[in-house]
């Protein structure tokens, strides 16, 4: 027998056996599982009733909220399309995704609401305007907000609209540190397969209390969403991420785990609350960049709890890493969180593989650097209206992630950079992220991004933009002699640039490809 | 990305993974899991060798050993079909199985040789019999056995071949107590899925070590093989069930886990050893039949770790549902007991019902009687060359499992009986189980038997089939008012018929067909 896979399964199952248990908590409201499920039902409804169909594209302008958390299930549920949209992007990505996109509804909170006035009149396929937590005070709002939408639809179920389980569900694109922003398909079945794979290596359990720090639209969070439900657990709203609030939560609501990208650990580790206890912390999940081992070792003395990390891409539902610890590994402490730090193991059901240009499998020792790339199931459908782009990532049935990464002894990826942030001089690899890793160690440096530059003799050579410390001096010439002390000769960069800032995408990436256009005018 | 799902992919990434890790303990035989995979390549190499191809079916008369796991890999691996077959059927039905299977390969232990000998004329299409544990004594048996022909092929891996994953992997027979036996098609989706969601409900990791107790052409055992591998745990393989030799083995290899069925239950509980200490035992699995809440008790209790039962079918991969306590539950230990000894809730991404002859869900008051029926990527795809029986069985979309149930208010099932067992008398349903349950209770009966016989009056009633103990005497009038003690007077037997002994399948179970007709003779 074959039933399409589909993350709906894990709520249909949830409500029916756990109809009395805590589903969310978002600020003062606590739903159930039966309230949720109803809740979703009527928001699909909702959409039915504004003619939303299977295929279209339903868009969210929110922050963490339980009203999004039922976009996930009541907008999917009737075949349309979900699109969590990043709620910091600046007007003009926000027009090309829903325009993009042929996003039909936006829901949006009350906050966003003079920002889409002001483009709204750019937006080409958007219908209907819906404001999620206040009254409609607009004349291009629908007139019944989101809460009068559902109050006035039936909590019926609604009947089973998903018969081909590879099509898409949800929408979500990618920042476009390089290129515009692209919407990455992902279907029932790449979701389905993700949460089961991951509650399996977190070991979720009914038990578990998650703490939604991470924004919903993130590729680090939006994952948890169904997992969570998949195994009965309860989902605790974060709106906006304050250290002092999050510690109240973890003590009021005993939460179990949370995931965290290193800049959020480092503002929880450095604030005050942290020297509390929390007893009922179970599992911290760090993912978004790589994280440094003494990081890991922090959090786990500090919250009395197991870290892990992974990795993945918008591009793979994300999560194909874990660093699970082997439990033949018989480790000291001092290896254990660099194991624990390290990018992971590829999870059952899914190959993930690091080679070299000709295709060939990195030697193992941790240092030969590779290509990650992939032949999975939570790879993505392909990029929205893009075959083209597609094509290229996905070749021969293997996805390239653009992310170069060594494999040590045991089998455990190491991430060195982006493929095209890797400099290569004079035919040796360097990896600018160990360049900027070195520099910000020292003390005058706030900030740095290092990025390859055309040389005559060596083909490229690295060059260092640096951000100074307020009321901090430092020489170009003084960072040299810094770099020859921590650096092979070959990795210190050619030429250092001091400036004000750094330029960020509206995740807080730093945009390598200004500082080649200004490298290009500034050579 | 669609990959063809496949418990394939298990292997692959823990062989890459825990090269050095113990695969398989077998009697004197320890293989690393880059051993085993190199056996099992080497497998599929010979099989390729003797021109077996996709689609034909290879079958194993074995008990547990390393070579029969083997072959749930290296036989599917290239595109076979594997099929291993109960070692205490009768040679009749041997016959109907190999021919009905149109099985090309037999891979048989060497203390099977002789009852093949017997039948291997009758034997349409068995090209080669290969001996797995000896070398060839007879012209009819293919000159090279099983060693020798994985030496002379190449450790190479296998190229991928499954491009349809719901292609058929694995054929097993059922029982046949009520008509001649069927192959059940279980394809590499199937299961993949299984093995998926069982590690998730029973915590697997790569610390288990698995005791293979029940021979893994048993439906209680035949999931593990893939659901182990997937952690990178171990399999330790038991070739005949002794208490003695068990408690050994979970002492010697600190076993973390194995599968019992309630008799094997019974003789660990009753043998001298039960004594001993066993640190390393996390969980025992119990499935086969209603287990009893006391043997629950009595097994956490000895055994020092925690007990779960659970319920499927060879149709349904088998495991649909397992007593997994819900965490919210805060019950004291009696009722706790008694509820990991029910039949369970079903895992995530299976759908369970209990319905009336309308179709209708029973209430859930753990006292209103339905049939199971599930709609889930477990079921088989169908029944070997039956489309008839097979249409009969899965009807619009469901899988009828011809078992009856109740549902309790927290929606854990308890199975009440098989369809075909339940006795309608004046429109009560009365359970045989519960009345055989009853009866046993009395000191002077061994085993019994409960059908329903016809009656003008009440259109059914029960009849008790009674064994009594050795050196025990018990008149039909005193078990009359024994049942009347303990029973609702509806349900108590209409007649008592004491015999010497009950009619039995090859797997112990009890032939109510065969009683039935002895009744029609003998009314």
């Amino acid at each position: 027998m074959i039933v399409p896979l589909t993350p709906l399964m894990f709520l249909r199952r949830t409500a029916k056996l756990y109809p009395d248990k805590l589903a969310v908590v978002c600020g003062e409201h606590r739903f159930s599982y039966s309230q949720f499920n109803k809740r979703v039902h009527q928001l699909s409804w909702s959409l039915k009733n504004l003619e939303v169909h299977s295929g279209m594209v339903v868009a969210y302008l929110s922050r963490n909220c339980h009203r999004l958390l039922e976009g996930y299930y009541g907008v999917i549920q009737i075949g349309a399309i979900l699109l969590p949209v990043n709620v910091r992007l600046t007007p003009t990505d926000l027009v090309f995704i829903l325009n993009d996109s042929s996003a039909t509804v936006l829901f949006l909170e009350q906050e966003f609401v003079p920002e889409i006035e002001k483009i709204r009149k750019k937006l080409k396929t958007v219908k209907h305007f819906i404001v999620l937590n206040d009254i409609s005070r607009r004349t291009w709002l629908q007139s019944l907000n989101y809460e009068q939408q559902l109050n006035k639809s039936i909590t019926d179920p609604f009947p089973d609209q998903i018969k081909d389980e590879n099509s898409v569900a949800e929408l979500f694109y990618t920042s476009g540190t390089t290129a515009k922003p692209k919407g990455v398909m992902l279907t029932h079945r790449n979701l389905y397969l993700h949460a089961q794979s991951v509650v399996w290596a977190h070991q979720n359990q009914d038990s578990d209390v998650q703490l939604h720090t991470i924004p919903l639209f993130h590729a680090n969070a939006w994952g948890v969403t169904h997992s969570i439900t998949l195994v009965g657990g309860t989902h605790v709203m974060v709106s906006k991420f304050r250290p002092t609030k999050i510690f109240q939560l973890i003590e009021k609501e005993k939460i179990t785990s949370f995931n965290l990208v290193p800049t959020m650990a480092s503002m929880l580790l450095t604030s005050a609350g942290i020297s509390k206890d929390f007893p009922t912390l179970r599992l911290i999940h760090l993912g978004g960049s790589t994280v440094p081992t003494e990081m890991v070792e922090q959090l786990e003395s500090a919250f009395g709890c197991s870290c892990s990390c992974g990795y993945g891409l918008t591009e793979t539902s994300p999560v194909l890493t874990i660093s699970i610890i082997k439990s033949h590994l018989k480790e000291d402490s001092s290896a254990h969180y660099k194991r624990a730090a390290m990018t992971g193991i590829e999870l059952p059901g899914n190959e993930v593989r690091v080679v070299d240009e000709n295709g060939i499998d990195v030697i193992q020792n941790g240092k030969m650097i590779g290509e990650i790339i992939t032949r999975s199931n939570l790879v993505m459908k392909g990029y929205w209206n893009l075959p083209e782009e597609t094509a290229e990532a996905i070749k021969e049935g293997w996805f390239y992630t653009g992310d170069l990464a060594t494999v040590d002894p045991e089998g455990y990826l190491m991430i060195v950079d982006r493929k095209k942030d890797i400099i290569i001089r004079g035919g040796e690899n360097i990896s600018s992220l160990e360049v900027e890793k070195t520099l910000v160690t020292h003390p005058a440096i706030l900030e740095c991004a290092v990025i390859a530059v055309p040389s005559k003799k060596w083909g490229e050579t690295p060059k260092a933009f640096v951000v100074i410390r307020p009321n901090q001096k430092v020489s170009k010439q003084e960072l040299k002699f810094y770099c020859r002390r921590k650096l092979a000769t070959y990795k210190i960069p050619s030429s250092f640039e001091i400036v004000r800032s750094l330029p960020k995408g509206v995740t807080g990436k730093i945009q390598k490809k200004i500082l080649r256009l200004f490298h290009q005018g500034n050579p």
